[in-house]
């Protein structure tokens, strides 16, 4: 089970009370962050995800309203005794940004700061449930997407059938990565026999910030849920690919295309106050589509 | 005439929707930004700041709190077309981290920016109706203070006199200069006799942080409003010491032997909540004192 959290759903300038962007994605164990505008921190604060929650950060690109929040995150981080390791994963250069702004600031970290950079599409983390994809989305510096997809879900015990065929509680774990059990007498009662199929993994696709890009569908497919940036209505599809960004149509487009179960958009241009022509023209093309919007959890 | 808006008064970490420091300093012809924590573009926004207004920033040390939201403010001028000339006055080291942030986002600005390392105590701007020097404050790396002075404001002009004197209005800027008037028979019409002396120059020390140090009262001396920071309560002075920062009862100290009019208080720990205590024990040493909260504005 995983759910998304939008801490920032606006593009470039801060305005209308939406900040630039960041998500937080949660599955039962992990807290992921994914970039880290100008504020996060204060937002993760109003909507209570704990800073220490986090143990990877994922920075997509160095375009400021995608990182500035990050070095006071960090930064706080330390002032509040952290001691468990961070990983960050983003583009080469920003790891010299940092540590340039921690030593001019005589700031020693309370705890690990592991600095990850993406070179190339493929797995960028493999934890015990989540895997962790990164992959080339166009933009107009070097531009990274995120693909988290949940491994396998254990197998749920029948606690009716387990009764019925004896099977110890010590084996329960067995079970559950779908072993069979063998009786002290030999027979072999099968993990179908005792086990109902776990939670269907579910998966999370973020693509950052790109220009309209066919070769992403192949990237997405069929994810349970796909961000795509909108900074812009349809109408303004020729400003969208001058700028490397995307227009409503072209998003939905793309979740067509991929087969997705649901399209969220979001990073919308400052140039609009009220947000309900996005999910109009969005729906349109692809109709389980939902504004980003700041402060909700989606769940996937 | 002098007002001062605060944009955050909180220290180190966000908290209690309190933001980190940041002060506008507004005359009538100019608007001065000191200190630039995270998400001051946004607090700019809230309290009805333009961004287009301030042609001067201050940076009084590199702390985060101090800074962070400075890469992001200066970002949104330039995506906001910005023309005209933008300085900015702080310590040396800031402006490789802004080069390197502005490289890596491959960003032009629309505008010029002209980076005035502070190096020493002295006056660093000298306009029409300002001067403002700097001055070096003991904390836990390079800071500078800051000294706001108005100029000497323009004599008023008596309106019943002057057409007594059959004084011609193109005469009037020099009155208010002070000029004596001579008649054409050759009489002099002593400038006394047809003006009144202008608003008195008003003034604002800004001590950045500080650990209790008596020196700073030569500097502040007199001033009408002092705003010095109050990091803890009275009981904390030992880790007020330690980590460079004042208590309470020591900026208020300081407001007395400075023999100034008003004193602001702020940059409170994330340890508080409720800031009563500040102000009681502040006052109680230098009785016109006051807290400085965010989105109010102190008339100097």
């Amino acid at each position: 089970m995983l759910a998304l959290t939008i801490l920032g759903n606006n593009s470039a300038i801060p305005a209308w009370d939406r900040n630039p962007t960041a998500h937080i994605l949660q599955s039962l164990d992990e807290c992921y962050l994914i970039d880290c505008g100008e504020g996060t921190q204060i937002q993760m604060t109003r909507y209570k995800i704990r800073r220490s929650k986090i143990n990877h950060i994922f920075i997509s690109h160095l375009h400021g309203d995608h990182y500035f929040g990050l070095i006071g995150l960090l930064t706080s981080m330390s002032l509040l005794s952290r001691t468990q390791d961070l990983h960050l994963h983003a583009p080469a250069a920003l790891e010299q940004i940092i540590k340039l702004q921690f030593t001019v600031a005589d700031v020693k970290l309370s705890y690990q700061l592991f600095f990850h950079p993406i070179t190339e599409d493929g797995i960028i983390v493999n934890d015990s449930k989540i895997i962790v994809e990164s992959f080339k989305v166009k933009h107009r510096i070097e531009c990274w997407g995120f693909l988290f997809r949940e491994k396998k879900n254990p197998r749920k015990i029948d606690s009716a059938r387990v009764r019925l065929y004896e099977i110890p509680k010590s084996f329960y774990e067995q079970l559950q990565k779908g072993e069979d059990y063998v009786t002290k007498k030999g027979t072999i009662i099968p993990n179908e026999e005792v086990t109902i199929e776990g939670i269907k993994p579910k998966s999370y696709a973020y693509c950052a910030d790109t220009i309209y890009d066919e070769t992403l569908v192949e990237k997405i497919k069929s994810v349970d849920l796909l961000y795509h940036e909108t900074t812009y209505l349809k109408a303004l599809h020729l400003r969208a690919a001058e700028r490397f960004h995307s227009t409503t149509v072209q998003a939905a487009s793309i979740a067509k295309k991929g087969g997705v179960k649901k399209l969220l958009i979001g990073h919308f241009s400052s140039k609009y106050e009220i947000l309900d022509e996005f999910l109009a023209e969005a729906s349109e093309v692809f109709e389980n589509t939902e504004l980003a919007l700041q402060g909700v959890s989606y769940r996937i």
